[in-house]
C-alpha cells in the first residue's frame, strides 16, 4: 500500500450514498506532507507526458495539482465552476457538467487567454468517480485546441464509469488509490490490487 | 519592489469598481514560481510566531496556503464557503461574512474536529480588501478556542479599511503588496511604499 492508500485505510470514512470521506488529510484539513508525496508521485509518473500545464477545478482539486505544478515547474490553470451558463462572457471556455453529488449540473469555465492550442496538459483531481468533471475539463481543452496528456487522480471510485470510459476514450489515467467497493455496514473500504 | 509587486504593476488589470484583476498570474492561471515566492516568503516573515495550522478559504487562497504550508511543514485547514446557515450541522464552526464582491453574503464554515483549543492558526489568503473573510476566519478560530497568530495577504488593498481594522484589533498583519490606488481611466496601479 502507498502513503494514500494506508491513510484512506486507517481514516477514510462512508457515508451513505457511496461517499468516502477523506477531509480529515485530503480535501478539508490536508496532510501537507501526503500532499507533498501526490504532487511528487503524479511527477513521477507523468514526467516524461511533456505536460507544460497543470489544469484542474476548483476547489478540491487545487491542492494535489497545486504540489504536482511545483514540481513539474510549470503553472496551474484552475477551472471555476459556475452555476449557470449565461455568463454573458465570450472570453470563456465553458463547459456542462452533470454534477450527482449535488445533484445539480455546473459549468467549468476558463478564461480563453489561459489555455492555448498547443497546450500539453495534465488535469489533475482529488476524486474520479462518474469522471463528469475530468470530461468537462477535457471538454475545455478540446476547445482550446490544447492536448490533454494525462489525467492524475489522488482517489478513483473504481466501481464507479468515470475511470473506465477516461481509458477507453484513450486517456492516460494514473490514479494514486483506486477504490474497488465501500461497505456502508461494515465501514470496510477495499482497495484495488 | 518584490517579485510580486512588480506582476500587478507589470499585468494587473482595474476593472469597474475598484477590482484588481490577477488572474494571469495570482487567482485563475498561477504562475508555480511566483506561488514557490510566496510561500517561502509568508514563511520567513511568520517563521517565528509558532504557527501549527494555515488556515484559507476556498478557492484562491488555497494555492498561496498550500504553499506556505508546505515551508511551514504544517497542515493546511480550507474552509468552505456556504450559501446558508441552515446546514443542519452541529459539527461545524460557522461565520456569517458579508460579501461586497457579488452583492451576496455567505458562512465561512469549518468542521469542528479540525480546528482545536491550543492551536495557533496563521491565516493566509490572497486579498484583503474589507476584511471580511478575515474577520470571518478569525471568529471560527475564536469558536474553536484557537489562537491567530497572523494574517498573511497576497494583495492588501490599502485604500479599503480591511488592513486597518484588523491591525488595529491587534494582529499581526503582513502583506506582499500594499495597493495605494486604483485608476480605472490610465490603468495605473500605485503601491504603498
Amino acid at each position: 500500500m502507498n502513503k494514500l492508500e494506508k491513510r484512506i485505510k486507517e481514516e477514510g470514512r462512508i457515508l451513505p450514498g457511496d461517499i468516502l470521506k477523506v477531509d480529515s488529510f485530503l480535501n478539508h484539513l490536508i496532510d501537507i506532507e501526503l500532499l507533498d508525496w501526490i504532487g511528487k508521485e503524479f511527477h513521477k509518473r507523468f514526467k516524461d507526458s511533456g505536460a507544460n500545464k497543470i489544469l484542474t477545478i476548483e476547489a478540491s482539486g487545487i491542492p494535489p495539482a497545486v504540489m504536482s505544478a511545483h514540481y513539474f515547474k510549470v503553472p496551474l490553470l484552475f477551472a471555476k465552476k459556475a452555476k449557470s451558463n449565461n455568463l454573458g462572457n465570450q472570453n470563456l471556455y465553458i463547459s456542462k457538467v452533470k454534477s450527482y453529488t449535488y445533484e445539480n449540473d455546473f459549468y467549468v469555465t476558463v478564461v480563453k487567454d489561459y489555455l492555448n492550442k498547443g497546450d500539453k496538459v495534465l488535469i489533475i483531481d482529488d476524486f474520479l468517480a462518474t469522471g463528469e468533471a475530468s470530461k468537462g475539463m477535457i471538454d475545455v481543452c478540446r476547445q482550446a485546441g490544447a492536448e490533454v496528456v494525462g489525467v492524475g487522480i489522488c482517489v478513483e471510485k473504481g466501481f464507479q464509469p468515470g475511470g473506465k470510459y477516461l481509458r477507453e476514450e484513450g486517456c492516460r489515467v494514473e490514479s494514486l488509490a483506486i477504490i474497488s467497493s465501500l461497505d456502508e455496514d461494515s465501514g470496510k473500504v477495499t482497495l484495488a490490487d
